[in-house]
């Protein structure tokens, strides 16, 4: 171990623990700590909230130096994050960091990321938990520029905390000539992944589909969300909840339902 | 078709299309209009919001009557409600029905549950989307108690629809020789699933972990919880929202990283 005082730093995400945005993250957060990093040992995107239940997982530590291991688990992003806690990290870590994800998760694709669900996990366990996005899908995408800002953030959800039963949904624009505007706190932008599926024919005659989809933002006019943050090249910040009760419906509905009787 | 005036009912599940919760609510929902069955062609419990990406899906016709089409589909529960909506049903739904689940999806259950996501996701798409569970895990669970609770609230989201981007999380305690109380309008409880994984060895020496845990729940006094309601013989209905923004957390923020420069 680096320092017993060192935070204790668990990082994850979906691509997988070879691919090259949770290796720029380790990068990154080495210099803050102690860094365990259990990953899905391949690419998990559109995993969500999954964890295994009917098949049993395996781990295995791929690498071991000072003030760093690295393992790789057969599970989801969700299991890597439990199995973490329960099972390989020493003591509850101070942060849970996830990502860098290669590929949006502004708006509403949140809800399918394995690589927020996996801050999400570490919220529910009172950890504070940050998720990293690049809007860039591919794998050899530049993650140079989101180096300086992830560093800022780290430290300040090490010194400060976050708000309680809250994580961090933090998405960077593409890397581009022009200079990253700054950070901007959002709300989600209102949209739908419209999925659309294209219909093939097997070679034993069988029809089968493939998923392919389009982003519909709602309201793209509006300059408090993530969606108008990323457009205009600043990094969009969103504070996630893990309570998904719409507290403001809970009055109207009991008129309606709690007058029933059977 | 029954009636062309009759509503279109999307029916799914997280449990397979031949679980006895999912015949029970096809059962209840058939004399409401024309019903279409899509769902899984096996059990996929905590797939939550999961989509399948990387491979093809299929889909079989099992069953086809005046009103009534039973498809069986190789995907998850998200992926049922989106395949449905782009590729088996004449027009959108009037309504998306899933469950019933055979297990409680109280409280924090909601992130895990393929058959709450399944509703999430048709609300998405503008479709007014209700999820219902038994606190039965059982195969043989008996569901006869819900049946006049479910025509109650399937006709009343017919006749009102529900508020915009809103669905419903319906949980049923178990049948027993008490009558049920009534429903009530919750909030989502404070708890967490604490994941304990039991460590094996397999025959070639091999180690392996299996998800176990127990549900911990922060607020068990808090009478306006699904939790409480439930322990106390009531029916929970938990009004659910898509949009994970912690607006409150805003302004907060906004003073920590709005002022990050690099």
């Amino acid at each position: 171990m680096k320092d017993s005082k060192a935070p204790l730093i668990l990082v994850t995400n979906d691509d997988g623990v070879h691919a090259p945005g949770i290796k720029k993250l380790i990068e990154i957060v080495r210099p803050f700590g102690n860094v365990v990093v259990v990953a899905p040992d391949e690419g998990r995107s559109g995993m969500s909230h999954a964890i295994t239940i009917k098949y049993p997982i395996r781990v295995h530590k791929l690498k071991e130096e000072p003030a760093f291991t690295l393992y790789s688990c057969s599970g989801t992003p969700v299991d890597c994050v439990k199995l973490a806690i329960d099972q390989l990290l020493p003591t509850k870590p101070d942060i849970i960091l996830s990502g860098i994800n290669h590929g949006s998760n502004s708006s509403i694709s949140i809800v399918y990321s394995g690589t927020m669900a996996a801050a999400m996990e570490g919220v529910l366990h009172g950890i504070p938990s940050v998720g990293f996005s690049l809007l860039d899908y591919s794998i050899h995408a530049d993650f140079s520029h989101t180096s300086l800002y992830i560093e800022e953030i780290v430290n300040n959800v090490l010194i400060n905390g976050l708000p309680e039963n809250i994580c961090l949904n933090v998405n960077f624009p593409i890397a581009s000539e022009n200079a990253i505007k700054g950070l901007r706190i959002c709300r989600q932008a209102r949209g739908i992944w419209k999925g659309e599926y294209e219909k093939r024919t097997d070679p034993h005659k069988r029809d089968y589909f493939w998923l392919t989809g389009y982003f519909n933002n709602f309201e793209a006019e509006a300059a408090d969300t993530d969606e108008w943050a990323l457009q205009n090249n600043y990094i969009s910040m969103v504070p996630v909840r893990v309570d998904l009760t719409s507290h403001s419906s809970i009055q109207k509905l009991k008129g309606f339902y709690e007058k029933i009787k059977v």
